[in-house]
């Protein structure tokens, strides 16, 4: 497959930039470990606050960081005047999340003017070896002329 | 359609039991706000650490509590020895989140021995109002003989 | 909740014109049996040549009739210079579609200028009553400017 | 990724069997042009009975053979006395499948004692070469103890 040439020359810091006014993420500690055009992984350390009944990742964290890590994949295709839109997503949960790191590595299958198609693949490292336990496919909307910062209602004045 | 009867009759206090012990739901501050046969709603109030970069609610925060209201939905209607596992949802995302509580309703379309399937539908509060969001699809399967406690590996000791 | 409002008035002969135009659609058999505002049914009778390996009805037919059923829903309430296209759908399949007739029922959830959603459930009848098969959440793409009619290459000369 | 272990030594001439007693799948001429263990192929030539309104192939041919795919790559890698079920699907259409053939390919990313996911994609071939136009993530069951034949009351006596 050919390599994806991105719009905006200066994508990565539009990328990082966006990713880092996510409350949420930032709450659950993820990170982005890996930015290019196309591609972003997102990786979260195993926490106590991250957990489901049986102590393993909560399967909403995997589709949470699943859901991002396709959303800015997409994101950095687009153009600099642009705002990314999740309009849906499907996550098969494959193995339970047991393990000390959770590796969402979004990928474009289709990148469009309107709609680009995604999918995911999230790991979890145990023992020092990654497996996989989610796999994810996903609609994204291009919103141009929308700005990606805070609604002007959110902004503190 | 005919109401459902639980299998087992303590159902709610086992519902309530096994999401208290997430500790995910904990961290993000979501409430059990109903439970019937059949019937789960989950709630969450607004705080800036559960936002995207626009300032509203985070789609994965939308995506973590409907997922997690179907699939109490489904063990509601579980027998007491079985413990409830998600195996994929396809989820929606119909307006921005934007609002300062949101819910999320679950309820079972097809009750099976092994696998259910839930619908379920989540709404923003806004000036007072219940606006929907977000629509959830999801198949869920019955682990019997399965502890929903702790893995044995994940106690303390 | 309120009734849609068709932005097209002929939308019923518009919507029924298309459907005779699917060669696919007339090859399995299948009709429409309603078409109001932002609703729409299909309906096909049992021959063996729509069945699987254990005779009940494929559900490659079920699937499809269901696409088709939320397909028109969501065009109903197109403009008139508009074409319909489905971004993508999940489906479930909740029973063995045994019997002698498929109904799937098609509804608008969310009617949207660009992206619609909608919610369609099949039924199987049998022994003279409805069971319900299948249910599907679904992806619509408005195509303004798009002729709904066979593309300039395909068109006999 | 290690090569697949089929269960069942004769798997591909029961794939093969399940496949020709399809009488949905003869009714739209498709053929199995691939059977290994975990990968199926199932392709279409393009027919007038097969279009949508535009003329290119429908939606619901494209669904139809993209489930049976994945269905039968599942079914590769079952023991002998199962039967396979699709419990659920999604299939995303990337771009108008205009060609003169279909072909989908199916594939196990995970397969397992009680359910299987797959992946599917769909190719039209056109010009002499093939495009994507579909993908598809899918849920499926293996049902033991349960022939692959006709249901007893559908056999002719």
């Amino acid at each position: 497959m050919a390599p994806f040439i991105p719009k905006n020359p200066d994508f990565a810091a539009r990328v990082r930039d966006s990713f880092n006014r996510q409350g949420a993420m930032v709450h659950i500690g993820a990170r982005m470990t890996r930015i290019e055009p196309g591609f972003v992984d997102i990786t979260v350390d195993y926490r106590p606050e991250l957990s489901q009944q049986h102590g393993y990742f909560h399967g909403g964290i995997v589709g949470m960081i699943a859901d991002s890590a396709g959303g800015y994949a997409a994101f950095s295709l687009m153009p600099a005047d642009a705002s990314v839109l999740t309009v849906e997503y499907k996550i098969n949960l494959l193995a339970p999340s047991d393990g000390n790191r959770l590796v969402a590595r979004g990928r474009v299958t289709k990148p469009g003017r309107t709609l680009s198609v995604c999918h995911v693949d999230v790991f979890v490292e145990r023992d020092g070896r990654e497996h996989l336990c989610a796999t994810l496919l996903q609609t994204l909307m291009t919103m141009t002329g929308k700005s990606d910062g805070l609604a002007s209602d959110k902004k503190a004045s």
